[in-house]
């Protein structure tokens, strides 16, 4: 990221016709988005949801049953699921992964195919995957970033789909943060008070058991990730290299993008956090990629809903960039503070 | 606001493929949109910047000189300012109204004119306006939403410009919480430490004299308001008469809100409260509105900037309920909480 970029965005911003700083957030959008990339506009936009399964399902933390996640799937390519409408809302297009559906699609038009194997292994008694399975998923989400870029996409967004993700997700926060697995574990898709019990208990089995390593970030992945939680790892560690903006969408996008920021520090400096999910845990995985979220709309639905919605808004920072006039152009007196 | 249309509509939001209540308060906006008005889409959209020019000003209390109000009026109609940028982003118009700028702007084309005087008085020393200009600032507002809703706008959004408009917005936000004039006054545009003391004291001065009455809203219009604080609230209960619901800005849009909501209380059912301003005041008045902002980012600008991007919000919220499929629909097994 460009400092002197930076401060020539700001200084621009000070000269608008505005008291200044009176943009707020806005203004640290349009300054970083403009010091990553050094462009003012978005050319186009692309949300990855990617998809996967998790061996944990079979514990019952989940409130939906499996084949939800391959039914989601094609509900994502007919275009009928909250990612995509709310992606049509800003103008993004939708990319579909598959990193590790438990479902044999067949080679459905528009499906990414990455898929590592049907679904991960339930970690409650081992591994979720293999640390070469791991690698191949933070693999995948790499390539999608680079062509995505070769492409002309400006600014990424992550998604997810994969009933149970919100298990792996909390053991990883409970991980890197060194919080109690109760203290970063929530209802997901809606279980009730009983089953949230069992939830914190078999992370916290899951975790006596494996041993990840914080220090070894693929460990983690490895032993209580998901498929497509690396696929959004990756996305991020593509992006960061290709400096491309990636907009991080709520608790399992987080907790992928924290694996990237755990193995590469300056990674953090890419990501826009879209919105503060309800998940109790999402908060810690923010604190340590240091980054605060752009809405706190009370949303838990995952898929890049969040990262959607937050699109739109460094949109309109940038229009806001571009297009306010000076106090020059403008002819405005300026006030005490410029 | 239709309560049965209500519940129909969270009945379909919880029909469509997502965990019941996911997409959080974008739920909410469309059940509060749908209820209010009948509708799913939105066909036009148009903020309403009402300008003002303030007595007050002259006691030193903002960061900018007086005449940078009627330089922003031109600005505003030469799409150069922040409310146009954002306005651009939302798709939604901007229209500029004349309230009582302290210029002679001779029938500039695009400006509404409803020039109450060249700005108010000084209330430091009495009161603002007189009572019949308070009620004149009021059926301007008024006026001008019904004829908006006539030519089919299905969302309304306020903005102001008036130089030293957060010391009235201040002073109403005391007359109406009872909290101590210190506690709901801050910076506006950016004033130091000595300036704000000052205007800390000028306000407690003025409501010392002016004895503003809470139990008559229009009598605190008077003593302490501003014209484009009257057009704001009579825009506000305007929209209510007519069914459609109104987005509501900052500080100083919703001091002209709250006027609304002590004059009719069901007022506050229409509104959706843009974004919390830094202004340490809004919190107070957003309290009394009895609205979450939707919005957090920061901003302190006014114009309507911050319900530029609140409407776009509100789209997104009714472009989901429109576009996702339901469970049926999309053939995906539903969860326990269904």
């Amino acid at each position: 990221v460009d400092l002197e970029r930076m401060a020539a965005v700001q200084a621009r911003l000070d000269r608008q016709t505005k008291p200044r700083g009176s943009l707020g957030r806005l203004e640290e959008f349009a300054r970083r988005f403009v010091a990553i990339t050094g462009r003012e506009t978005i050319r186009r936009k692309e949300i990855y949801t990617f998809a996967g399964d998790h061996g944990v399902a079979a514990e019952g933390v989940s409130a939906f049953p499996r084949e939800v996640t391959p039914q989601m799937v094609y509900n994502f390519l007919a275009g009928g699921a909250g990612v995509n409408a709310l992606a049509r809302h800003a103008g993004a297009e939708v990319r579909v992964v598959d990193m590790g559906v438990d479902h044999d699609f067949g080679g459905l038009p528009g499906l990414i195919d990455r898929k590592i194997a049907c679904g991960t292994a339930n970690f409650r008694s081992g591994p979720a995957m293999s640390r070469a399975q791991a690698l191949t998923a933070l693999e995948a989400g790499i390539t999608l970033a680079e062509a995505a870029v070769d492409a002309g996409i400006d600014l990424l967004g992550t998604g997810d789909m994969g009933i149970a993700n919100t298990t792996p997700s909390a053991a990883i926060a409970a991980v890197f943060s060194g919080l109690p697995v109760a203290q970063v574990t929530h209802r997901g898709t809606g279980i009730d008070d009983k089953a949230l019990a069992h939830k914190i208990a078999v992370i916290e089995e899951a975790l006596r058991i494996n041993q990840p390593n914080p220090q070894d970030p693929v460990d983690v992945l490895a032993k209580v990730g998901g498929f497509e939680i690396g696929g959004i790892a990756g996305l991020v560690l593509g992006c960061a290299a290709r400096s491309v903006p990636v907009v991080v969408d709520g608790f399992i996008s987080t907790a992928g993008a924290l694996i990237a920021c755990e193995l590469h520090p300056q990674v953090r400096e890419y990501i826009f956090a879209a919105h503060r999910s309800v998940e109790v845990g999402h908060a810690a995985l923010l604190e340590r990629i240091g980054q605060q979220p752009i809405l706190d709309l009370h949303m838990r639905l995952g898929e890049g809903t969040g990262a959607a919605l937050a699109m739109s808004l460094i949109e309109a920072a940038l229009r806001g960039l571009r297009e306010i006039a000076t106090f020059d152009q403008a002819g405005v007196s300026r006030g005490s503070d410029q």
